[in-house]
């Protein structure tokens, strides 16, 4: 089997690291040599792994116009140009391996009806938590339930800073500081700390587990920057542990729940002992219950892993085409939770009772009320509410903002719970 | 695609349930319907799920010579008569799926191979795990790894057993009642509680993941019947959970360690917070480190969304049969582990420095030693070596037995770390 390469950052290293590495135990198994014919890079400058060495190009046709290579495996990343260079390969009929999210989130399902016309396949394991096996699973182990929801720790880097928050006792932008050294967080870490990273990976299995489409930018989507060592505190007092959690549900009118947000999770629920760079996925089934998924999510080897994986299985795999329709998505507003809400007010009679008031008056009734202590002139005030619609919080919140006997409010985190 | 359905009970019933409750679904998935033709039982007089009527046999060749049946099920469980059904079913070209884990640990290594002389499928992920995809994500998903370690949870009985011992502070005796009377555990616990089954579902993974074919009977195998709850507090104050874990490696000469044993896992290993009835499985690869599955291990629905996967995937699965060779096996006596020792003595003066003489004489070292009060004459004592060769290990503690001083040893548990 002759591949082209696409790309050789972390992941692409990776690749040819793990082929050299195990390759006469992949031989074994599939019964041929996958051998790295191209290699395609952007700078000519760079220091690369001495395994590359005569395979180098800096011209994209090459591999694509290649007529023995059967298999182009991109892990380039990024939208473009490898959306255009994916597109061009499945149309010459060859197989693509990809590990890019950003591709298949936003044209997945367009390209998984161009591989079906042109006979090739298209798998995308490392696209979602790394190494950790996942879309075979749902596509194969699991395909006799009708899945009804996911919850899933999808981001290792703002896994890493809420557990050095928890177990440092640190801030968010301490925390953040030394994953970047470490290198858990990139110098720009927005995609990871917004959300939008986990909000990708969730689109991706809303169409594997639910065969429902929704563009990532649709998913209401929170990050971690508003967390502070308090919230995680007063988390750990209650017996929760806060995890950024990207969810999805299908509800009894086919339409789909997902979203992206801090949520704090029970210490005795398997997604809450989830800690540093690791990922994990919990899926519930009607048949098989609570199914959980966990390993690294992200790093060279455990990626170069899922992708090596899907080139093993790339000509056995028969391309099922369930038809992934578009998903009506329940508004973020029509969403139900009980809501952990931490703000700031000036210290003075009757701000308790306005607050409360306000959240009286939307319908929205209080499990807890603790106010923490004064700080100058201001004091900390921790709200859980029961089951609540969040249209009706945010409104409340809103409202709250704007009383002039409050300063800030802190933090929104979602609780979990009936 | 017509099956013949050999066995209802309780996975057989779940079977026949979840095609009918999911079957449009499924057939929308798999391109054609999935129709239950006939059903083998024994007893004419049992009552049955109504979905049944009509196709119930009492004979086996009713099936096994349907020219219009292409694939066989059988969930009767035990190895006999199955086995016989199993080979005739694939000497007559049907593909076979099977949840049945004593046919599979002891013969699976002939039957893959009939499987592939006959150029049908048979496919057993149902047999281990229940309905937690780990069979197909060995396989498949971690492919391009080399699989040093497997360390798993298999068996949902004991695990409850421990569980319940753990949060309720019952005695094993207590908790095996309470277990049974929920249905956990069966009249003969014998099978769960002495680490058979999980030892055979060990056998079947460490050909899936090694390719090194052992019986079950070989494995060392240790159940959790001499656990206390003393034992498990015990645990509790120095970190750890008490869990009946299944473990496999192969060591740089493709040695292969297996066995079953109580074990204290600390409690920050994803391990340790699997309760109840579930099960887990903790995976080591080169390439993509730790991963672990997580769900339950047994039940109705849990086992029959297995066994419904691996129908719909019969046909497009490709056997590959990558030669399982036979396992050189590693003596017990020459595993290594740090032990826990807990014994009751008689108080008398010199019996400490008695059993820690033994234990220096072959070149065990103690970690701690803990005396923990006088129980009328006698008193109980709480050890822990060092890592210490078993076989050491064994002689010292028979040594031990065999002092006047010492009644009896209570219990021997290996503790997790270096």
């Amino acid at each position: 089997m002759k591949i082209g390469l696409m790309g050789l950052g972390t992941v692409g290293t990776g690749v040819v690291h793990l082929i050299n590495q195990n390759g006469k135990n992949i031989e074994k198994k599939i019964g041929e040599k996958i051998e790295i014919k191209k290699i395609l890079v952007k700078d000519p400058n760079k220091k690369r792994t001495p395994l590359a060495e005569g395979k180098i190009t800096f011209n994209a046709d090459d591999i694509l116009e290649d007529e023995e290579i059967d298999v182009v495996v991109e892990v380039m990343g990024k939208e473009h140009p490898a959306l255009d260079y994916i597109i061009k390969a499945l149309k010459s009929g060859k197989h693509v391996v990809t590990a890019n999210k950003e591709v298949i989130a936003v044209h997945g399902k367009e390209l998984i009806k161009l591989a079906t016309e042109n006979k090739v396949s298209l798998l995308y394991e490392a696209s979602v938590g790394g190494g950790i096996p996942i879309i075979r699973p749902l596509k194969q182990c699991l395909a006799a339930n009708k899945i009804y929801e996911i919850k899933g720790i999808l981001n290792g880097t703002t896994n890493y800073i809420l557990t050095e928050m928890k177990e440092k006792g640190l801030d968010f932008e301490e925390a953040l500081k030394d994953a970047q050294q470490k290198g858990y967080a990139e110098a720009d870490p927005t995609d990871d700390v917004e959300g939008f990273d986990a909000a990708r990976k969730l689109a991706i299995l809303c169409t594997l587990a639910f065969n429902k489409f929704t563009l990532p930018e649709k998913i209401y989507t929170k990050g971690i920057k508003s967390i502070s060592k308090s919230d995680i505190k007063y988390a750990e007092e209650l017996g929760y542990n806060v995890k950024l959690i990207a969810y999805a549900k299908i509800d009894e009118k086919e339409r789909l729940e997902a979203w992206v947000h801090p949520v704090m999770i029970k210490k005795d629920n398997p997604l809450s002992g989830v800690n540093g760079v690791f990922n994990a996925i919990l899926v519930d089934g009607n048949a098989v219950g609570e199914v959980m998924f966990y390993g690294q999510g992200a790093g060279m080897m455990p990626t170069a892993s899922a992708v090596v994986a899907d080139i093993m299985d790339v000509k056995n795999h028969i391309v099922i085409q369930n038809g992934c329709e578009d998903a009506d998505l329940l508004p973020i507003v029509d969403t139900v939770s009980k809501y952990y809400i931490r703000l700031i007010a000036f210290d003075k009679p009757g701000v308790m009772s306005k607050i409360t008031g306000i959240l009286g008056d939307k319908g929205i009734s209080l499990l807890s009320v603790v106010q923490k202590g004064v700080l100058g002139d201001t004091a900390e005030i921790v709200l859980i509410t029961h089951i609540a619609n969040t249209g009706k919080v945010f409104e409340a919140l809103e409202e709250i903002q704007n009383l002039r006997e409050v300063e800030s409010i802190e933090s929104v985190i979602r609780v979990e719970g009936e």
